[in-house]
């Protein structure tokens, strides 16, 4: 290859990162205003988190066009073609992500219908915790820093603990009084959401790992929902 | 190219296209299982279906693995390129289906823990209407046919109709008495799985139609999951 043509190779490598940064960007200000929705009963946040949600998909689908291009238009090879193949694979995680919050969001609008006889400060903890993986997994895909992927990466246990104590909460909450149903039901689903952006940003984690070290995270991955086995009885049953 | 080189590219296609084809039967046959563990109460149903979920995830490995080796070797372009990188999109989208039904399993055997004193009836119903539209577009992946894709993109929304009632009705159940609380939870899930994999198969039929006729599908999606709306309030208040 030319000069000329390695300089503009790389520049397009440099645009790619720069849209998936971008694209992060946009997805953890959509999480944020969600959160927000929910936290602090505001309706406004959530809704700029729901119309968030085509602009998101957008970014996606440029994403996607420009990876094709570069495929079609240059013949990369070993990490580059790695890096590329990745991209692919973070767009979706980063989209799915932005589908989660939208949820989250819809669902506070439902929320706030209610007045609610509980605390949310344990779902509150464990937004925060998936919002701070969430900026260092974005900061991870513009420095290509495995040691941050890693770092997101061992810190989806606490959230997935955190997790199993709110959805066994929510349940003793709705045997205590059959109005909590409705608003835990929704609540419940919020957790799960918030879970499952938890697990794209490992995901990502893991595909930044791969991209950069060029093997995959060994090792089972540090998974600690117990959710699907968790059995609550009315008390006194 | 000379002809031994395009032989071997096409034959190279044609792996490609076995592959998803193979791991869709996998997942196919693990969502069936999983199934039979919720609605026949058959937990050796629902072992297989987690039992099942390594190979899948090594299937999809083994693709991408493919993909990855047919971009470096070849220089594809126009359809072919589309094809090669729809299929990565539709390995993501098979696997998560993996994942929801060894969900959907594990939480069958906690159910069978439960005498419960209301019928599946609506949650079968809709479990059949997702396994028919899988089946439909893991056809379609191996006949690359556009026509079954878009029958299957028209068929979510039923399946969207079937949850929101089912949704309401676990509710329902719940108020009527806290020992249905637990096992509704989990049937909330277990619903939400079933609604999940029908948008992976619809993401899919996307993907086919995108790769087949060069264009996405026009229209939005018809989408009618309205549960993240859902408000049932006890009866008397």
């Amino acid at each position: 290859m030319t000069d000329h043509i390695v300089k503009s190779y790389e520049n397009e490598l440099k645009r790619l990162r720069a849209l998936m940064t971008e694209m992060g960007g946009m997805v953890e200000n959509q999480v944020e205003q969600a959160i927000q929705g929910v936290v602090q009963r505001d309706t406004a946040a959530a809704a700029r988190a729901i119309d968030a949600d085509p602009a998101v998909d957008a970014m996606e689908h440029e994403a996607e066009q420009f990876v094709i291009r570069m495929l079609a238009l240059r013949q990369p090879m070993a990490q580059d073609l790695r890096q590329i193949v990745s991209s692919l694979k973070m767009t979706t995680d980063l989209e799915r992500i932005g589908d989660y919050a939208a949820n989250v969001a819809k669902r506070s609008v439902v929320l706030s219908q209610f007045s609610l006889s509980f605390p949310l400060s344990g779902l509150a903890q464990m937004a925060r915790l998936v919002q701070e993986n969430l900026k260092m997994v974005v900061d991870a895909i513009g420095d290509g820093d495995t040691d941050k992927a890693l770092l997101v990466w061992r810190s989806d246990a606490p959230i997935d603990d955190l997790y199993n104590t709110i959805f066994r909460e929510l349940i003793t909450y709705m045997m205590e009084d059959p109005r909590n149903i409705t608003p835990c039901t929704h609540l419940l689903f919020i957790a799960k959401n918030l879970e499952r952006i938890g697990d794209h940003a490992t995901n990502i984690a893991e595909t930044i790992y791969y991209a950069v070290a060029g093997e995959p995270l060994t090792g089972a991955r540090p998974k600690a929902d117990s959710s699907s086995f968790t059995v609550v009885r009315p008390a006194g049953i």
